[in-house]
Formats: structure tokens, C-alpha cells, sequence
């Protein structure tokens, strides 16, 4: 309702801005039984944690999660597990200007109208920083997925600006700062981006993220369908203006001999579907891509308004990302198992637990993007 | 939860399948003194409904919508408002032979994996027919948002197969079968469904939608962002595989020198952000894209599989939409209507009804598509 | 939020005024594959229907059930359920002066100040006669809880005005028209009843109303305790005023050495706890007491105020129960099964389908009331 | 659903163990603009907690509130609050034993056949400790109901064990450790606990609270009435077994002359109803009564299992309340100004900011008790 809690049976309330002491989450619902230390949650927040490269914001921040309640012993116990993540280098005066005006393309705008008070600390609440408790959450949803369900999750960037990125293997995505699934473009991204922050200037992004061995029959008829509650899950994250699940656009063009993935007995022939028909997952890989805007604060001088109407230029200085769509990889992975987890356990609420036997579903079928 | 209820506040509750007695829905929350009555109602279901021209399903029904409860003396009463819409064409002879295939495209494999039960008679509850209660609340919804708010819809098709369509003027859109922008090229688009038809083939589209005259300040900060609720309820309708909002996926390859909307007196210079910055409404249009996959019901021969998954063939005969994309633009402005009085109803919850005064916002800055 | 859904996995939505052409209920989420028809839910209509003795309101109604949706030949598909109930004995007119004045201690008052509309008619909205379809639903929901755990319900009246009714055996309870355990004391309660109607007074009563074969392990921690959902489902329940578990009120003077229920290898000794410990079923009887206040609309003038707060004196005619506790046995039954359903769908969602084994249960140590 | 978020649209979503490192919640949906610091909470929180007499438990802890989220530069964003209590005097030693055992009365059978696993430390998330976070957030709808709407709580004791105290006057209710509105029985009362704390034994009590100065017209028609929500609120406070709104269980016994409160044209002229009717409030005092069942925690020695299912006998040592409702009356206040602040957020959502005019209530009409 008022925005801060996703889900509903693996529920996960976030809290917190991003200069104030910390943030968090509380996720409600967990199975119990399901070992969990830091250790399970650390690695996924370290792939998204800022610093790590020349290409992200300088703010140095370990991100280290702390586990407050609902493990005992090392075990989930089934109650409430709250993460927390302190913010260690806040920077406020970096902001204090920002109070007066509006940065074009930011949340500063409509915040203020709505609420007639904001906290301009780094963006609040309307930082993407907020994405960070999440990609924690998301990691005690994979670990579950994966132990209950052999399900597991990955992505890559496949645009970064006007530069689409060809595909070369998976292998190579923890290997360079852009989480592609290249080796040999690298270089050229990096001097894109080199530029672009020389220039004072921002660019867009376009993220794949796939779920693999997810069962069939995971989702809902009409309103709460998989694809919609991914849809749901990815336009939440910052900056996020398009999601698509398998053939998304191309589908407008195609044909429905062409769409419609045949079946076979040994599984489907393709998979343009995304993993999803009539908004329950097929059994095949679960397929979405997503486009992120430039990041709206930049170092360019951009002509707004004050707080009384007035005509004022905005350059914003402090630490920002030239692409929030570099670090998105991880919280779409996170996001996408938060929608899997809930519908996981929806499933089992109406059906039971017991999956009924499907034929088998071939081998390499759904390959992503 | 189980799929059936859209909204928080203003809640949908769907019921029925495409070949039973009826379909229809439960609103609950609507506020109480609004004049209704069926002749607000039908003129949308009017738009949606079968058998309008020949480039859609020829089931002939009226679709005339009843009200049970909710309102008395043609007010409603702020209680439940249900609608029912009785089914008068069903032939469930004519899906006789679907139990035991797969139709490929089709949420035929799914249902019946995740129940172990399905209802095949027209698709059943994943039928299309099942978006004609949305309509229906939806227009309940459009009602209450122009009279408090002076908020109005419209959409139309952008693209239809392989063919983008020419915006000339929104003054087309009810002159022609598709809901195009058109005049010029309506020949052209009935000759491509003709020989779609006759091929026994069916081919997707993208249509454009906008809420014009929204206040600023509807939307969350986090997960029930406006935007990420509009994504939702788009991916929610039959066949949708892709949601953009405003600049949507042509933001990747923007610079966000371009890409963010200067704001001056007089209003935003641009709408790359279709009305929506940090989940909340800015004052401008809201507008969306979405991409409708071709339909999965066609004549053709398809290769498939039975339910003992031996390989089978299928084709599909009845009456189906070539391409149910035709019949989604009234649809589209439903849901998106039914976001929005939900987020008018959450947003007087928390900050009461007074709206902050907001600088005027430029005349004709916000088109749609 | 607007009180018309019941229930977050087995969800209730209830439609309908009492004067109004249909009242009704769309139940979303029941599991699939339980075989269903209107047979399996008119006997518990039929219990609460009016009509069926002179100590009930006389409007007679056969309460048909219609089962719109959801069940495809006689087989519930997971998919929503829809049961109308046409209303057949309105007598509008009866009602035509109530809208002048505020009846003492009926919901004319809160709903005409809440909403500043209301529909008068047998009491709109705020009519018992909307219990009808909670029994409908609940007779779903018992049939799961029998078939599937072995869960089975009764009621039964403990008190009707000043009169304490003894407890002889629950086999009297379906041959008198107070759904007494007791044959010996019911030409008493027929006096004491007819009494009270010749001098147009009303009167209370208490309700005892048990769950058995509860398995343990149901409900949840903190707010959704199974015992707090109880309570919220029988204070919905029209003209409560009280609600307690098990010892209840009682327990206030006892001491722990009493209250708490010892456990030994074959059970537990007592059932102080009413079945609920923690919030969480103990699979001992579930045992659960309502207050019922007197009918609010009775034929003696009372003083009151009109529209404009002047003085004003009200009689009601038309139909009413002289005590609406006559007929809220079945009501009482359904809402408890409403609730163990939901909990034990949710109970499934997140600890799975598999209870863990428990020391036995002594036979016989949950006795109601 | 998970127990664990409390509210539809002022949210409290809880955290912690017992004897965790610290317990807390997030409030999602505060509305924005209020002023708020940790001063306008700890009092509430200082009523609670536990150390301030001999009759309760010698856990000696500060119960500190620490703001973590939501309030910029002294004032509510509209963002959500965490609240943190940090648990400063944990002694997990004292529990050990528990483990191996299943105290009569205590939740540890149920979470343990619930989970099959439990966290033992005082208690775990079963601890009535876990209100404390509900009191901080409590405050914090008082704080805004008062401001907003001049609504105001009390509450107090009315009988401890087997002894009904007297009313003699609100004022003494601060002033001595039971929060009994009485002075000259206090000695009394402390001569019964402390007998029953040699004993070794534990006693029930029975809490009287209200709402003064509520708004007429919070509250909905059928399953989200105002006294169902009291009554969910009330039950899930740790040891209640019961509550009444009004006149409660009396009511049974009461003829609806003498029920139904008349109105005149200077209010309503009694309260039976405890402020609510057909489940939205009159205007008048919203008053409730608990039943709090007596400690399971005691040192007398019990008869019970051991988690293989034979005999044993339990005795609990460690710190523990002889009586939990000695401190129940401001976690009562704090629930029911949860459940008031939801209903105003509600009513203002669906029926907007303005209340229609209503004729004056009748000063003093609305005792407590």
C-alpha cells in the first residue's frame, strides 16, 4: 500500500534513506527449518555494493549485512528475519543544495508535492540504494529456490547506451565491471564509459535475467500472473522504464505459427513464451529483459525551477552513477526470485505440495535474451 | 493472492469463465454519492465487445452489464457494487476436442499442470472474455477520476503485425475497427487481417495508452510505485508481453542530458518520463506502451502433444480473434483507470485531500506515444 | 479495506443488500479438484434461512443457491467461485419511514454520517441476511476441512436472554428451532420467546461453537494468531459484542496451576487453552463463545432523533428476529471454518504439506462450551 | 498473512526475539508532516516496561527507542520508521532447560509441532516482550490522532485474579503498579501478588481501555467493522483469551429496550454499544474489556511431556510476570490506537477529508467500564 512492503507470503518490508543511519528489511514468512548465516547474503550484496569499479559511485560502503532476528542456532525458525545494513559514509553536505531545486528526471519533484517534506540526504528514500536490502532478501529467497527447487538465477547486461553487447558465454559476467556475458568488448564499454563521465553525462542500460529450473504451474490466472508480478517487481526498481518477458516487443511482429512455442516429448521447441503462459510458468526458463533510463543526476548544468517556480540551472556534484543500469544485474536476479518465492509458496498453499509429473522438458531449450 | 482481486483500495473481485452462466465482478471501496447506473457502464463494454467487424471473434453477445448491489436510487452507496454480464453465446461443443492437446502459445499445458483440472470450454477462466468485468469496473473508475479530478483516458493502436501505423489524429480512433489514430491507412490494415485470416494465421500489436489531467503526487515511493502498479496491471491482460512507460526502451540509448525532462515555469519541457518520476505522478500524461503477443488459438496446423505427452497436432477451430490486440486499447485505458483511482484513494489516505499547489504544467507537453 | 473480502488465501468477497435482486460471494483460492455442487452447500443455508420456526423473522426466502462459476462439471478448478443467492421476498415499503429516523442501536446512524447515503431497505447493507453467503462459503470450506483432515463443526446455543440453557446432548441440537443441546427446557424457551415477541422487546444470547480434529500446528506468532482471526470473524458477524476462547473471561480468576492444561503422553488433560497456544492450534478441540445483543429493530417505540437531530419517536415494523442469536448457530459454524481454512492453506504455503508427527490426542478432552 | 505486519494502511511490520539483539518494527504509511522524536515515544514505552515494581519481571531493561528511518530533521516523510529497542539484558542461560520440555500453557508445543524448530531464549518470538515495539508504534498513531482529531486513550485495571477493583477515579491510575483506578485497595492487591509469588503461582486479570473524542464514521460494514479490527487487535496481544466492546457478554441478558442506546437530540443517552455500531463508530467513547489468562511461565512444578512424548515434570525458573496483565493496559491503549488510525486512514481514503456534521454527543455519556 504505501509502497515499502513486497510480496505476500514471503513478505519483505524495506526501510530506511540513504544517509540516514542504516537500512534494512524484515522478511516475514520464511519456511522454517533452512540454514542461514550472513555468509549466505554477503556475496550477493558484495556484486552490487558501489566501489567496486571506476564506472560506479566512489561512495565506499561495505554493505554488511547483520541478521537481528529469526535464526536460531543457524536456522530460519519461520519468524520474522530482519537484515540490516548500516550506512557508513553518508556525506549530507554533499545534498544541502539540492533542497532549493529540482533535478530534471528525479523523484525530488514529485516527492516534494506529494509530501510537502523530503530528505534530499542522497535521495532518501528515492535513492537506489534502497535496492541493497533487497538483493539480501533476494538472497534468502534464491538459497531456498535453489535447495528446495534446483531453481537458479542469472543475468547480464545486453546494451549499455547506444552499444548493444554480443553475447559471448555466461562465464564471463563476474569477470568485468559491466556483468557482461563478454570478454572481448570490454575495453570499448569502458572507454564508453570514460567519456560519458568526462562529459558530465549519464546512459541507459538493457538487462536479461533469467530463473532456470523453475517447475511448471507457479503463478495465478488472472491478475496476480507470474509475468505480471515480474513485471510489477522489475518497474520498481529505480530507474526502470520497460520490462519485457520472453519475445516482449518482438512478439508485435511475429506471427502466431512463429510465437506459439510447439510442444514436443521432449519439451518445448522455443521459448518466446518467457517461461509463462496464461500467467503460470511452464516449466521452462523464466525470461525477462529490462530497459533502465540515465541516471538524472549529472554533472551537466540542466535547466529547472525552485521551489517557487522560479527558473533556476541544477548541476549535481557528489557521487552518483554515470549508469545505474551497471549495478542492476544483481537486483533484478534478486527481484525476479522474490516474485518466484512467493509464488512458490502460493502454490503450495492452493495445490499442495506434491507437483504433478509433466513431461520432460528439453534440454537447452530456453536460452535467455 | 489466488489472482482474482485487483487493488487496494478500489478493488476488482473477477469471476466466471468464458463459457458459463456469467462473468462479472465485485468493486468494493468505491466512494459513496456518485450518480451510476448500467448506461455509464456500457458504453466501454460497447467498445470491447465481439463481434463489432470482421477482424474479430464473431461470438455474438451483448455483453450488457447489470448492477446487483452497490447502488441505490442510483447512487452508489460506498458498499460492494457487482456487475454481473450474462453469457449468451457459449457453444462449448465447438472446444471439445482441446482436453486432450496442448494448444502451443496457449495457458492450456499450465492450467492443467497447476490444477490438475481445467475448464476448456473457450479458454475457460485464461479466456480473454474475462477482461470484460475490468472494462466494466473500469469505467466505474474513469467516471469517479474525471468527475473528482477531471482525469480522462484514451488509446489507440500503434502497431499491428509488422505494420507501424501512422499517428494523423486521435479524432480516427472510433471510426475504424483497430482504434488506430488513422484514416489514410485502414484499407491496408483491413487487406493484412483479411489475408491473415485466410492463412488461418494471427499476428500481434502495440497499443498506446494515456491518462491525461492526473494531479501530481499519486504513487509510492518504493514497490507500489505508480509505475510499477501500471506495469502490473498491463502484464495482467491476456497476451501482454511488454510494458513500457514513456520513453520505456528507447531510454536505454538516451543520455540523461537528454532523457530527463527539464522542468520550467510553465511546466516540463518533455515527457520521456510518462508522467511517473520515483513512482509518483508528476502532473503530466501518463503514458504507456504495451506489446500483445499474436494470438494462440488459430487454425493452423501446430506440432504438440497429448496429455500422455505423445506428439500430437492441433488446430483450433471456433471463433477466435486474429489478432486480440484489437480489442485491447479499451482494455489498456480500464486498468490503467483502475490503477489510478486507487492510487487517488491511497494518496487521500496518507496526505489527506488537499493538494500542495503546483506550478502550472505546460499545455500539450505530454503526447501519447 | 472496505470490508466486503473475508480471508487473505481462501478469500470471501460478499456482494448485496438485503432488499436489493441478489446477494452473493466470490470465493478465490479454494484448492482444486474437491468435488462440489449446490447440494453440498444448501442444508447449512437451509439451517439458517428464515422462515423456519415463529421465533424467527417471517420473510421467506428459500435461500437457492447458484453456483456461477468455478466448478467444472462438479469438479472445482482452482479458479474463482461465485454462489448467488437471489433474494425473493422483498418488501421495500416496509421500510419506507426508517429513513427518516435513526433506530437505537442499529447501524442507521454510522452508516448515514459515514457515507451521508444509505439504503434503507431491510437494512441494506448492514442486514444479518449478508451472513447468508459467509454460510454458503463456509459449507465450501468445511467440505475441505472434512475431506482433507477430518476437521468437523457444530454449535450450539448456551443462553437465550436471562435463561442459561443446560447441556443435555448434541443430538438435540437439529430438533428445535434454538439450536439447543437440550430437548427437556425448550417448552420454556418457546414461552420465554413468545413472551417477549407479544411485548415487541428483543433479547440476547450466547453461542458456544467448536472446531474438531483440528492437526496442530495452525495460525501463526504475532497478529495472525489463529485465536485473534477467530475473534475478528465472529465480531464481523452482525449484533456480537463479545468473544472469548476457550476459558474466556473465566480465565481472569484463575490461577496458572489451573489454567494451564497439563500435557501427558496421551494428550492433554484440559482445555483451559481452548485449542490455541501461541496463537497456534494445539489439535485439541478449537472452542470458541460469542455475545449476541438483542435486535436492535423492535416494535416498542423508543425515543430517537430525525435526520435534522430533532426528537423523534421510532417503532419498526416490517419483519425482524425478536432474537438474532436464533439463528447465528450456522453463521458462527462457517466463520470458524473460514478461518481454519485460510490457515491451514497458509499453514502449508510456508511450512509445506507434511506434519510433523504428535504425541496423541486424549479422546475426549476438548468438550465445548 | 506471516503474523508479522500488523494494519492495512498505517502498517506495523515486527521484528525480533526475546532474547535477540534487538526487537522493533517499521510503521509504513505514517502520514507526513507530523513532528515526531524519540521523546513523543519512550514515555508510552516506559509504562511497559518491565523493572518498575516487584509484582513484575526483574529484567532490567531501558527499552531505549532509537529512530532508524523515516523522520528528517524532526518531522515524518511518509516514508516508513523503523523503530529499534535493543535488548540489553538477555540471559539466555536461564532457558536451557525449556528446550527438552513443553511448559503447560506455553506456546513451545505449538511452535515446535508447527516449525519443528524454536528459539527457547525467553520465550523467542512468543515473548510477550514483542508488544514493546507495538507500544513504540502506538505512540505514534496517539501522537497523530490527538493532533489530528483530538482523540485521546485510557486505560486501566478492573480486576486482578479473584479481586474486582472498585472504580474510584482515572487519576490514580498513573500512580500505582497495576494501573488501577483505585488507591485506596492497592495495598491490598500487592499483599495478593506477593502471596501469589511465593506460591510460586500466577493469576489473570481483566483490562478496561477506550478511545475518547473518536470521530463518527470510522469503521465498515462487513468483515473490516471497527470492533471485529478491536477484537483482532486485542486477541493477538499475548494471553488474552477474551474481549468485549460495550456492554459485552451483559449484553446477552439485556432486552433491546434497554440495549439500544436512544439518541436525543444532545447525543446518544447510554453506551452500550462501546461506540460502535453495525461496525463504524458513533461518535461516542470506543470502549473495550480484555481477559488475560494467568501466567504459563510459573515455578510451581507441572505435569508434563518431553519432546519424545513421555512424562515429565516442568518448572520454570528465570524472570517472568506473575501477572502479564499488570502491564497489558498500555499495550491495550497502543493496539487500539492502531486499529482507530488505520480507520481514519481508511475513511479519508473512500470518503475523503471532510465529515459530515453530526449533532452533538452528549458530554460524559461514554464511560469506561
Amino acid at each position: 500500500m504505501s509502497g515499502s512492503t513486497f510480496g505476500t507470503l514471503f513478505r519483505v518490508t524495506n526501510f530506511g534513506e540513504s544517509h540516514g543511519p542504516a537500512i534494512g528489511c524484515v522478511i516475514d514468512g520464511c519456511p522454517p527449518g533452512m540454514k542461514l548465516s550472513e555468509a549466505d547474503i554477503q556475496p550477493d550484496l558484495d556484486r552490487r555494493r558501489p566501489g567496486t569499479s571506476r564506472h560506479v559511485t566512489q561512495r565506499n560502503e561495505p554493505d554488511a549485512v547483520e541478521i537481528l532476528s529469526g535464526v536460531y542456532e543457524g536456522v530460519t525458525t519461520g519468524t520474522p528475519i530482519c537484515l540490516l545494513i548500516r550506512n557508513t559514509d553518508q556525506r549530507s553536505k554533499d545534498y544541502g543544495n539540492i533542497l532549493q531545486t529540482f533535478r530534471p528526471g528525479h523523484a525530488d519533484y514529485t516527492y516534494w508535492h506529494k509530501y510537502g517534506v523530503r530528505d534530499p540526504r542522497g535521495g532518501g528514500r528515492s535513492s537506489a540504494r534502497l535496492t541493497a536490502p533487497m538483493v539480501a532478501a533476494g538472497a534468502v529467497a534464491k538459497k531456498w529456490l535453489r535447495e528446495k527447487h534446483g531453481t537458479t538465477f542469472d543475468g547480464h547486461m545486453v546494451q549499455i547506451g547506444e552499444i548493444e553487447i554480443p553475447f559471448e558465454s555466461m562465464d564471463h559476467v563476474p569477470n568485468n565491471p559491466f556483468f557482461a556475458a563478454n570478454a572481448t568488448d570490454i575495453p570499448r564499454l569502458e572507454a564508453y564509459m570514460d567519456e560519458l563521465r568526462k562529459a558530465g553525462d549519464s546512459c541507459g542500460a538493457r538487462i536479461a535475467v533469467a530463473a532456470r529450473h523453475v517447475p511448471v504451474g507457479w503463478g495465478a490466472p488472472l491478475f496476480d500472473k507470474l509475468d505480471a508480478d515480474i513485471a510489477y517487481a522489475m518497474m520498481g526498481i529505480n530507474a526502470v522504464k520497460g520490462v519485457e518477458i520472453g519475445a516482449g516487443f518482438a512478439s508485435v511482429a511475429q506471427r502466431g505459427t512463429t510465437h506459439g512455442d510447439s510442444l514436443t516429448p521432449s519439451g518445448f521447441a522455443g521459448n518466446n513464451a518467457g517461461g509463462v503462459l496464461g500467467g503460470i510458468s511452464t516449466g521452462q526458463d523464466v525470461t525477462v529483459q529490462i530497459a533502465i533510463k540515465p541516471t538524472s543526476s549529472i554533472r551537466s548544468s540542466r535547466e529547472s525551477i525552485d521551489l517557487a517556480g522560479a527558473p533556476a540551472t541544477v548541476e549535481t556534484f557528489g557521487r552518483h552513477d554515470p549508469c545505474v543500469g551497471i549495478r542492476a544485474t544483481p537486483i533484478a536476479e534478486a527481484m525476479l526470485a522474490l516474485v518466484l518465492i512467493d509464488h512458490a509458496l502460493q502454490h503450495r498453499a492452493q495445490c499442495g505440495d506434491v507437483h504433478v509429473a509433466v513431461p520432460p522438458i528439453a534440454a537447452g531449450q530456453g536460452s535467455i535474451g
